[in-house]
């Protein structure tokens, strides 16, 4: 079983699967890494890590899994500079949001018997704000955990015995793991993930240039306006980079809705109306 | 002080008025009349009202106030059919979604010093689900309460009195009253509220084509996806009456979320999505 975990990255998420692995159970070793001191010291004060270091490839280097929480960019940056320095003793492991570049790295940089083992990974869990002061050891509790893995990688035998370990933890941590192919993954999370929150952007930039001047009638609204708003607070750096990793699907996406949008306004005091809100109450359906 | 009260409709907004006002020390009479049977049974075994009456005509005759807490259209019969019924010794007050053609009828059939007084009213606040079961004595806390009076009405004494009554335990119910015009009222109301709900329609519709043969993958999104479609689940009987009575300034909505949809995916790759971002969190700052 896994005894040293390196955590790169000590934002909302990275520090919530320290606290999560804590939670379930785990007792081997913790260390962290974070570009910024500050978030670094938040996770090392809530004990989502022992101990923080200053050189995340050397900490790579001195871990048996190494977990990237990183963002997208900066994850394909560190697969480089690990693909040379980590052995088949390690395993790397990530939590980003697209996976179709990362699960191509992984192909080209990691996965044979020779190399270390990469297991792409994406939990379908986060806060519409990041950072490790918003960090929850329940944040993946009830959430699915997503894996592109490819059934045709072949990894050493401590790699794969790793990769085993850590979809353990992951669901001993509350998830429900799920696997698919890269290219749906990045489909289906364009439209279960991108395309809401970039509505509620969308949303939430037009109802600023309307009401935004009136503070009291931007709650007038109520429960159902704060909800359909509430990612409107997502920081731009949040989805930059998956605005440019997964931009054809997130467009397919975007266009379908505004076409659904048009047919709705061109229907308002028609019967397709009532068919709309039907298909509409049908996927709210359990 | 009013002490009859007639509440017509007794779904939710109404069985919720009835326990609302209760809980708030009302102690005069409380008599309801429904369309149906069952949700006249269900809001009197709640207590939102004392008895269900037969004729929602003769109760409304018997009562000093009289809320109507039905659909739009159905508010607009009520109104012509209690106009020669009343005498300025009334006041109906409603519940309505849209105030244009309500407050018009207010306008033409009542608010003189010879009929009964009509407040126009609008309280934000409701489920996605309507009926009685789902009623709560605390739906307006915290909630805006809109009111479209016209200033130039020349209403009774009696009329004026129990208006200013009924204001009284709208603030004791917990809710903030604001007033507007009601052409203002209809047009504020397209933006946030009717328009956050014909997305959450529109997005549900599509999320259940996209994906609604797979539950698997349905629960996928997590919270985010539940937030932004959980208006979904909102039925067409409870927007038809909107859909018809404020039709331009939904369309108008419609479209400015349509180009704006389109503006964003056309900048995937560019500076404007991060100020688009940065608009979009303008709105959710306080």
């Amino acid at each position: 079983m896994m005894e040293r975990i390196a955590i790169l990255g000590t934002g909302l998420l990275g520090t919530s699967v320290g606290l999560a692995l804590r939670a379930a159970g785990y007792t081997g070793s913790l260390a962290g890494w974070n570009r910024s001191a500050e978030g670094g010291r938040e996770a090392l004060a809530m004990g989502a890590v022992d101990a923080m270091g200053s050189d995340p490839i050397e900490l790579a280097r001195q871990s048996e899994v190494v977990i990237l929480c990183v963002p997208i960019y900066s994850t394909l940056d560190y697969m480089e500079q690990l693909s040379g320095v980590l052995s088949p003793e390690h395993l790397i492991t990530d939590v980003g949001s697209t996976k179709g570049q990362i699960t191509d790295a992984a192909d080209r940089l990691f996965n044979t018997p020779e190399r270390a083992a990469f297991l792409p990974g994406h939990p379908m869990a986060g806060k519409e704000r990041g950072g490790a002061s918003l960090a929850d050891a329940n944040l993946f509790r009830g959430a699915v955990w997503l894996f592109t893995d490819d059934p045709a990688w072949q990894r050493s035998t401590r790699g794969a015995e790793l990769a085993r370990d850590w979809r353990a933890w992951v669901a001993a941590m509350g998830s429900k793991t799920i696997d698919l192919d890269a290219d749906r993954h990045d489909e289906l999370v364009a439209w279960v993930s991108h395309l809401p929150q970039f509505t509620a952007t969308a949303l939430s930039a037009l109802l600023e240039e309307q009401v935004g001047n009136a503070p009291e009638l931007k709650h007038v609204g109520g429960r159902a306006l704060r909800e359909m708003t509430r990612l409107g607070a997502s920081p731009f750096s949040m989805w930059r980079d998956i605005a440019h990793t997964n931009t054809e699907a997130i467009e397919a996406a975007l266009q379908a809705l505004e076409r659904r949008l048009a047919y709705i306004r061109e229907n308002l005091r028609t019967p397709e109306l009532r068919e709309e809100f039907e298909r509409a109450n049908a996927f709210r359906r359990e």
